[in-house]
């Protein structure tokens, strides 16, 4: 271990390795709830490719088990390392490199934050659209999970936005894929196979992500529903309407109940109302023109109408915004409220009612409850899961996610495997597939070094 | 052999069985232009999945190897078969099986054409948005080489649009992948691997592709200018407009004459401002209501005028539509003029400029010309080569390729590597990268059988 130790330290410098004790508990984790923490190892904090390309062989000449960390704010336990193992964390890499307004890409380390790539490229009136809740999240972070979030109705998730990266191989070989480009039919696409690999195939040194416009004007409206199946009935004929939201979101009544609390929203929904309401859509419209945003509102207004909404407001700029940030919190509420575990299972949107409606059951039977909101125009749900016995937990976890795939989704919606989704997934998932990603995964990393305990079992 | 028919004959039944004379000489090629016709030993025209799966295990029992054929419509040989190969000919397999409105997708057989699939989803008021020039290729075919077309600048590319398969291993296993559902982060993304895999991973036997809202109002914007710069200049100007084209071409002005001659297109541009002109700009936009269609036009107008165009010319329905076929079949015109070689490398859009002017130089040394037009949005250039001398022409297309990568674009935008661009892929790409897709193959294919002339080496 000395001389592994001398050898990590030769490469990012000694005050920019740590071992032991001098690790603070930070790296032992990321925000997934159900794992306790694990002191690594080692933490390396490399400055360049080249660096992390050294500590990656160095890894696989001592079969060192090896976590990528971003920001550490991921939901599955993808960060989560080996006690015997080496983190690498971007820190350090957090450059936006460039801002192409021509090309209309940033080129960015993987380290930068959301917050820190929205104000490089503010002034050039472009955006980054994938918008997780969580916005010190890292791209990185977004590249490894193929994250999601509010605006992905209208502007895709991750993997619509990454369109290149350099990349290490465990071996300590360099690759780009992609570029400056949004098409390209020239073998298999390495950047879409990395994107949501969770670390466990390569490590992202450089993304080219896709900026899009920002447009002057924007609007949320909210209305709530007597009743869950209209709420997810709704979803579809908004989606038809050709009025393009980029937020299209659902929220149950416990959850807005909890966050109007703990946020200190004040919406102006009369209590009447508020009682007899099941659930809430919150529809958000952006423009370019102010006449055309008040137009769409209009329409968008009529047609929730006609759809069953209870009353329809339109929210001024704070406490739209406000809004926008309590439902963006929406994992933090649900923490402090002691959820066991969380799920973002994606189903067809057309089987959300009967879904929400089965895990409801699911979850009374076992003797807990699941409430929660989610990106309704994507089918992608989000529940807070109550349920301290962790045997139930275990089966509700697991009747839920057989439902979602019965249904014709999928475990995971944009939060990733991680350590903690995996084992159900290797339980529930087709052998044959299984066994084709493990080849796949062989044939980036044949010692096995990355991530090991991240989708498949070591 | 003999062994080898019966066992073949026995799965799809004699009759869609066809060996030796008996096959049409239209399963001998693609439409790719510098491979001659090869007749293959089999054509088998299975109905189902399972047909399939019977027929590659027979075929990997045997180390045949296997060429999925859709409409035979690539560009780049990937459905040129080898002599003692077996075709699997998916024109049997050519239903759509569902119009899902709720969901807006459509799950339809790999066999199907673009026309057909626009008229099963037509009366539903929706589409699938990927339009390659030819619209009787098929879905199947689309997944293979990652189809692209003129409206990718709005709506993406087959990538975009193709959200789950059902598809055979070499094995003969059967797997699906994906669904009804525009977002997942559950494993390595299958789907997106298969797509642009050109038949050398997996035969895709069902495809769930995503479906858009048909807008009720469209207009055609042709704007000519005197300098072929000022065109490349005047498209990232264009896309951060907001105004969001679903079509953004340019055709260079020999490229138009062409068109205009062989297709008898009126387009009213009088003499002197065409003999003045260097290219052409195609702007398409639409609309939810007429009244924003017209002052897209009109704002759409004023910008090209301000940035450069001699003159701006909205085209009536009619005009249109024969603008826009003709565009479409610019490939016929070029062959027709006896294109020795076509190109369609993809640049970083602000890199157009460069890459024209230099293509052109390369052209000229070499005694032969590069004429074309292509996907301008999206830095999509498809050219016609014309060098009779072979190997002054494998330079030519050696010094082009080379440049576009080297301006960080790639080979191919959307036709594929298949068997006429492979070569120059393999000699130009990084070598680490070719021999990890070479590994990625393997873990599919362990017998080689699919398509082993594509993208690799045999």
């Amino acid at each position: 271990m000395g001389d592994i130790t001398a050898q990590l330290a030769d490469i990012v410098g000694g005050h920019n390795l740590l071992t032991g004790d001098a690790i603070p508990d930070d790296y032992g984790h990321d925000e997934e709830l159900t794992h306790p923490p694990q002191r690594p190892a080692y933490v390396a904090k490399p400055a360049t490719a080249e660096e992390v390309a050294a500590l990656l062989k160095v890894a696989t000449q001592h079969q060192i088990p090896v976590t990528a960390r971003g920001s550490g704010t991921g939901l599955s336990g993808a960060a989560l390392p080996r006690g015997d193992g080496l983190v690498v964390s971007f820190e350090r890499m957090n450059a936006v490199l460039e801002v192409d307004t021509t090309n209309q890409v940033a080129v960015v380390q993987p380290g930068v934050t959301l917050v820190d790539l929205d104000a490089a490229t503010a002034p050039h009136q472009l955006r980054y659209m994938v918008h997780p809740g969580e916005l010190s999240s890292s791209v990185g972070g977004n590249v490894g999970t193929n994250a999601g979030g509010m605006r992905a109705v209208k502007y895709g998730i991750a993997r619509h936005n990454v369109l290149g990266l350099q990349a290490v191989l465990p071996t300590g070989e360099i690759i780009r894929t992609g570029g400056k480009i949004a098409k390209v039919s020239t073998g298999y696409d390495l950047t879409q196979l990395i994107v949501g690999s969770e670390g466990t195939l390569a490590l992202a040194t450089e993304v080219i992500v896709k900026l899009h416009p920002r447009l002057d004007h924007s609007a949320t409206v909210l209305a709530p529903f007597a009743d869950f199946d209209q709420v997810m009935a709704a979803v579809p004929l908004i989606i038809a309407s050709g009025l393009g939201p980029y937020i299209l979101e659902y929220i149950d009544n416990v959850t807005m109940a909890a966050l109007v609390h703990t946020q200190n929203l004040e919406l102006g929904i009369p209590d009447q109302i508020r009682d007899s309401c099941q659930a809430y859509l919150v529809v958000a419209l952006e423009n370019r023109t102010a006449q055309r945003l008040d137009e769409d509102v209009e329409r968008a207004g009529e047609l929730l109408g006609e759809l069953g909404a209870l009353d329809v407001y339109v929210l001024e700029g704070g406490s739209a915004r406000r809004l926008i940030e309590a439902r963006e919190n929406a994992f933090w509420t649900l923490k402090a409220a002691h959820a066991d575990d969380i799920v973002d299972t994606v189903v067809p949107r057309g089987a959300m009612p009967k879904f929400l409606a089965a895990v409801r059951g699911l979850a009374t039977a076992a003797g807990g409850g699941a409430v929660g909101c989610g990106h309704a125009g994507d089918g992608n749900v989000h529940l807070a899961i109550f349920c301290a016995d962790p045997m139930a937990r275990k089966k509700l976890m697991t009747d839920i996610f057989a439902l979602a795939m019965e249904l014709g989704g999928a475990i995971s919606g944009e939060h990733g495997l991680g350590r903690a989704k995996a084992p159900y997934w290797r339980a529930l998932e087709d052998p044959v597939k299984v066994e084709l990603l493990r080849r796949i995964k062989q044939s980036f990393d044949p010692a096995g070094i990355l991530n090991p305990d991240v989708v498949f079992a070591p």
